[in-house]
């Protein structure tokens, strides 16, 4: 991505540099897990010396921290864009759901449980995983109140679309101990019939394209 | 429990130290998590000869497993019994969401998340929980079935009772990062109506005892 690359400035180096640390990291807590993932580790991975590792992220837990407060704004950003790409009509809860399924199947996900499971014995963590997390959660509920066309001022609507992120997250980590996207797809066919009917049926209308 | 100590039989004084050190180890998952969990701790915590522990137990994996087979057998016999506790009528259905609730945020689901994560990276503890899973599982299910009195021969029924238990699964996950007992209280009130509508309007006929 980068152009010219003998001349690129130090800033840019720095970052891409900051980039492959944090990519290495993620992929080290996907594949061996928070308590298989150590700086050394990342920064082989990286290619990256020990010095300058050390330099940016001075422990494990400043290098995990960032690596997946990273990849979430880089899902975010991908969700984002996901959303824009969303059908109108009749099918759109569905593909809300498969959005959101993507999600919290992902890579991103995996090294956040990582994280999260970790931060529940390690206080330091926690009190870093604790913020980022409610950030977190409380773009993807804004994300999927507007990609669902929700009007959270309706009884019980803001409960069903945060059932719907519970439910996806329940989804995703039932998936890490045995694929089972057939059964997902079942699941998620009928919480979006149950999620139209539920939500304010005026909203059908309008996704119909009939107001 | 134990009447006469002093004329214990062998057998049964096995029993009971098989029992303290599943209890312990579920105590060091709960408070330590997987990687903070040896089997030295566990003997010491249970009063077990590293000896005795290493003859019921080989590895830690052995441990961990039994421990957390032991709690889900002992959590399995309480939701039963709490099953038959439940309240007939309109008010049902939130109890058995509360009953499910109470399961996914207790320590058995945090020492079991922490063998999730620890064998999603552990191909040998993956090959013992993946079956161990399924058994929970099916049972969750089925018992919640016939809590809910639920026709799983109507069509999305079965699907329904599947998402409710994804989505206490998602709730206990949320839990484990942040305690959020009025979060959770709002979305399963919410839960319990859209649950009541969505399934076949025959049943809460029934469960009025208008039938």
């Amino acid at each position: 991505m980068t152009t010219a690359p003998t001349r690129t400035p130090q800033g840019e180096r720095t970052r891409a540099m900051r980039a492959r640390l944090l990519e290495a990291a993620v992929e080290c807590l996907v594949e061996r897990g928070f308590s298989g993932t150590s700086t050394t580790l990342v920064s082989e991975r990286a290619g990256v010396s020990r010095g300058a590792q050390l330099h940016h992220f001075p422990t494990k837990n400043d290098l995990v921290l960032a690596a997946v407060e990273h990849l979430t704004e880089v899902r975010g950003a991908e969700l984002r864009a996901a959303a824009a790409r969303l059908p109108s009509g009749p099918r759109r809860t569905r593909a809300v759901l498969t959005m959101l399924e993507d999600h919290f199947t992902s890579p991103v996900f995996t090294a956040a449980l990582e994280l999260w499971v970790a931060a529940r014995t390690d206080p330091a963590l926690q009190a870093a995983v604790g913020p980022l997390e409610q950030r977190v959660g409380r773009d993807a509920h804004r994300l999927t109140v507007t990609a669902l066309g929700a009007d959270e001022s309706q009884p019980g609507v803001r409960e069903l679309v945060q059932a719907t992120l519970d439910l996806v997250r329940g989804l995703g980590l039932a998936t890490t101990i045995s694929d089972d996207a057939r059964r997902r797809r079942r699941i998620l066919d009928q919480w979006a019939r149950t999620l139209d009917a539920a939500l304010d049926p005026g909203r059908h209308a309008e996704k119909e394209g009939t107001t």
